[in-house]
């Protein structure tokens, strides 16, 4: 948009550049802003500064969790042993998904509303499965999902050439002719339909479907666990938890 | 330097691109940090709370002041009258520099410590006069200043092609020929010492930096006058914003 009107006015210097610079500032604006909510949200204050540490925690993570995913985007894959590829994506989705969508979110509400110590470790590792178990099933989706209900075109996690556990189990299951189909498809933003369904048989074929489902039912379960230990919560929001478990691991989107 | 270590690793990607999203999210980190020192600076709950609405607009209007510093770099001056010319680099000034550098700091302080409303009004003149004036000696410094005590390359402001009030001034001042030299040179990234010369002798010659050394000097009677209408402040804190009147404004950095 900013680009365009760059263009259209014959403005100096590059319009792509412009562009970018508008970006920048209009993500420091929101993430602002970010800050003035949570400082405004009119929580009486003792709450407040109960919640804050977790809430700076989240956002200095948030920052080396997105860094750490730009980074494994660029950092070859060739090579590596199967396990490695494993961590590598396993990392990304700790620190940049499960963290920032689930477990800090809860554990600022539970500071704030003055959980103790036990379940506050016991919300920590029930919201770093479930976010775990949420982005397994969303890289399924990102491959598999029908574009009615994600809203994303099919197969757009393919073309991107995202490097998910998905992908990681898919090599290591595979044989030559897959990984081959594998390695020249992945990341090809002109792939099409015939070429996303050629993968899909590859990953499927290659067990990484199963192996990737039985991930997610085990979190899931581990998630569960963990919720079940807490002592001091309230029955109202645990159930909401745990319907939130089943919510976040569906098969359908 | 991350699009360096992204070239020499062989990376899949843009280096350059690569380099971009890394210094973006260095930069969301200081960002996030400004907030956290804010709120962790040790100051009693009840003063951050004063000083808290200050901070925020400081932070939201310095995204507007540096998106307006990006869009009047781009948008062009030909065939504009003086006096909209001056306007658009005074507002610049406004909202990129006098803002930030000096009036929301001060404000921050003096909303902290629980100034009235009337010290208030009197500071946020100050503040916005001082740093105006600022800007408009840092404006000549980046053009006439020596690079020993500036730490910048002479004529460094030339090469980068700021358009500010000292060439808005030099515009109306000068003849055709001088016109088109400014036209010509501002902004050439390979404007060597004898072009920076020719510029800086034509900007003298047009009486530009007269007009804007009387601009600095009003400016800083109007500090002062704000200064000296304060009531409820202690004589020691006056007398430190008195000598930065002349500290902010003096002819040798």
């Amino acid at each position: 948009m900013l680009a365009a009107r760059h263009n259209r006015e014959a403005w100096a210097g590059d319009a792509d550049r412009f562009g970018v610079a508008g970006a920048i500032l209009a993500g420091n604006l929101c993430l602002n802003w970010t800050e003035e909510l949570f400082s405004t949200c009119g929580l009486p204050a003792d709450h407040l500064s109960r919640a804050r540490p977790v809430f700076d925690r989240m956002r200095t993570q948030l920052m080396g969790g997105q860094f750490l995913d730009v980074v494994e985007s660029a950092r070859p894959w060739a090579g590596l042993p199967t396990q490695e590829r494993l961590e590598r994506a396993r990392r990304v989705i700790r620190f940049k998904s499960a963290k920032y969508t689930i477990e800090h979110p809860l554990l600022i509400g539970a500071s704030a509303g003055g959980a103790g110590a036990d379940d506050l470790t016991a919300l920590s590792r029930y919201g770093l499965d479930l976010g775990h178990a949420f982005q397994l099933r969303d890289d399924l989706l990102g491959v598999f999902g029908d574009p009615a209900s994600t809203g994303k075109p099919a197969g757009d996690d393919l073309r991107e050439g995202k490097r998910t556990v998905l992908i990681a189990h898919t090599l290591a299951g595979t044989d030559e002719r897959g990984r081959e189909l594998v390695e020249t498809g992945l990341g090809r933003p002109d792939l099409d339909e015939d070429g996303v369904a050629t993968l899909r048989e590859v990953i499927v074929a290659s067990g990484a479907v199963d192996a990737v489902e039985a991930e997610i039912a085990q979190l899931a379960d581990a998630a569960r666990l963990a919720l079940k230990s807490t002592s001091g919560l309230e029955a109202a929001p645990v159930d909401v938890l745990d319907e939130l478990i089943d919510f976040s691991t569906a098969r359908s989107s």
